[in-house]
């Protein structure tokens, strides 16, 4: 993205955002604003629509319905990936995604959810308000008319459903798989037939040959999403996606028609959803786990060698993008903080865990 | 804390809050609510006193001034352990404390900061929202006529400030120590003398001799509170609090004369305080503690056999509280909780950590 699309993106959204503000008035006039909200989930789909939910609710009630969110599943407005483009364009006034659905419009936006190889969900956290992260999703937001907001979190995401055990890294050579993001191009790299297939979508495909394999989110959401009727081999930890972000971004002049009131609560409301809802993920995660083992599903880890292919793929796929001087910003930034939090997260957290676990035993 | 005395504080409780309502009138009249709110912590401690300020800028934020937060130093309207009666008799609305300090009251009040073997900052999360610990919180709020909230979280705090090395549990016998909380009397049990002390008093305790060594928060804390000018021997993971847990409970007369809006904006304020302060005390640690190193202090982690005696100190100091009906439910919910999170826990995050370590190489 060149800065010749910045100024024409930038100029076509607040055109449309001006439009927007119009019809908005009759709201305004009785002290109330609604902003549709367009997401890439199916309703009731667990985590990530739980998140979206949230968000609204949260909104609304600090706000006392002064404030509202309106909430639309896929196809009620716009396709679950054609949300960036809604709401760049102010046919939507915001969305509920994960960004790096949305790399080939900035390969930049995977940080705004995962990399390979990246950050937990505290260290993107981290970064995210206390290392640059914030100020480096408005500054690619300006680009394409957006206000970046964080709102939710996967936690880290399981490696995914496969037909057959994972023995080498030659195994993903011609494999049908569904991956998003910077991780599905690690995946091309060692052969895989990548596809970014919306979550809606993915139960069909891999019912019907369609896909080999995918991963979603993790055990509570993939348990709701039925794979386990389909494929019996689960990969628990993942290398692409150790703790996806969601992004709830608002169209830049629909932000900045708010009040300073209504920003604060969008934004507050944002982080409270994002504490709330991955609570929620990890604190159901190990059971859903267990139910998913009393179906028959074979849980696993990859292999040493397989981790090791990963790593060389992802090395190569990042350095790729290097080109570009904001994707360059964006990842040195990304990567001191994550170097940071994790010198010490090292020394604390994770020794802590380890003794605990010799100490207590389990 | 029997049935008598949770008896005898709700009523107290009940009429000082209606002599606070009528005070409050004016404010009311004008339609805005201000709330006092006393802490144990002095103004510009860091992580502590971070997330009562955060709290106080986000409710005056989100509500446009029409709810405030007055937040008061110890001393300026009640002592820093006095936070909980002043609370609970209603000459406060609420109080920013870590309520660990107040297991004198109640032990169960241990599990809304922290216990020794418990849970990370994100396990107590989990319980918190998703494995009863609100409901429990309340529950035990209930006998002293408050309302829990849960604002902030230390993350997983050092071992600690000591001015000779640790080499065997022995070096603990006859020791001056600050720890509160059970973690405190677990010290006790290896022969500590042991003293909670306010933290705007310890540097001036530990400088004079009165202390041997102290538990503060962490490097980003500690190093504000200049402990590294009277100590050098730092221990970086401790069994004492591995997520502590800040609380800003309210009178629940209070907490019940304020309308739905101003109860939800300061219940998901404090999600919001405890998800942005927490990133950024873990965003700072890391640095903060190569700048300790940098001034002299050497950093090092307890031997395995003095893990072991904490341990088994641990297991005996919970095991005594087991008498008390609401501590014993309260241990069963945390522990079950916590189970079942790190089920997952070690099967993600902490496995793809290892693997991200060892293809990375740090």
């Amino acid at each position: 993205m060149d800065r010749r699309s910045f100024l024409r993106n930038s100029t076509l959204g607040a055109g449309a955002a001006a439009a927007a503000s119009t019809l908005a008035a009759p709201a305004y006039a009785q002290g109330k604003r609604t902003l549709t909200m367009v997401t890439s989930w199916p309703r009731g789909f667990a985590v990530l629509d739980d998140a979206a939910t949230y968000l609204e609710q949260m909104v609304g009630e600090m706000s006392d319905g002064m404030l509202t969110i309106d909430k639309k599943a896929p196809g009620e407005l716009v396709g679950a990936l054609e949300v960036f483009d809604a709401v760049s364009s102010g046919q939507a006034d915001m969305y509920h995604s994960a960004d790096y659905y949305f790399i080939n419009n900035h390969p930049g936006y995977a940080y705004f959810t995962a990399v390979p190889f990246g950050g937990t969900a505290q260290e993107v956290t981290n970064w995210y308000y206390h290392g640059g992260g914030e100020e480096l999703h408005d500054e690619l937001g300006l680009i394409f008319n957006m206000k970046g907001l964080n709102a939710g979190n996967s936690g880290s995401q399981s490696g995914g459903w496969f037909r057959n055990e994972i023995t080498s890294a030659d195994d993903f050579n011609g494999l049908k798989f569904r991956m998003p993001g910077l991780g599905g191009k690690v995946l091309g790299e060692l052969g895989a037939s990548v596809q970014n297939i919306p979550g809606g979508e993915l139960y069909q495909a891999l019912s019907s040959g369609a896909l080999d394999g995918l991963e979603w989110v993790g055990p509570m959401a993939d348990e709701r999403a039925g794979f386990q009727e389909v494929a019996k081999i689960y990969y628990t930890a993942g290398f692409h996606e150790p703790g996806s972000a969601l992004s709830a971004n608002v169209n830049l002049d629909v932000w900045e028609g708010l009040t300073a009131q209504q920003q604060h609560i969008l934004r507050y409301a944002s982080m409270a959803t994002t504490h709330y809802q991955l609570a929620e993920t990890l604190a159901n995660n190990g059971a859903a786990l267990a139910r998913l083992q009393s179906q028959g599903v074979k849980t696993l880890q990859f292999p040493d060698d397989v981790w090791d292919a990963f790593g060389a793929a992802s090395k190569k796929v990042m350095d790729e993008n290097m080109g570009d001087e904001l994707f360059a910003k964006i990842r040195n930034s990304f990567e001191t903080s994550m170097a940071n939090s994790a010198s010490w997260i090292g020394k604390s957290d994770a020794y802590y865990v380890e003794q605990r676990v010799r100490v207590l035993g389990g």
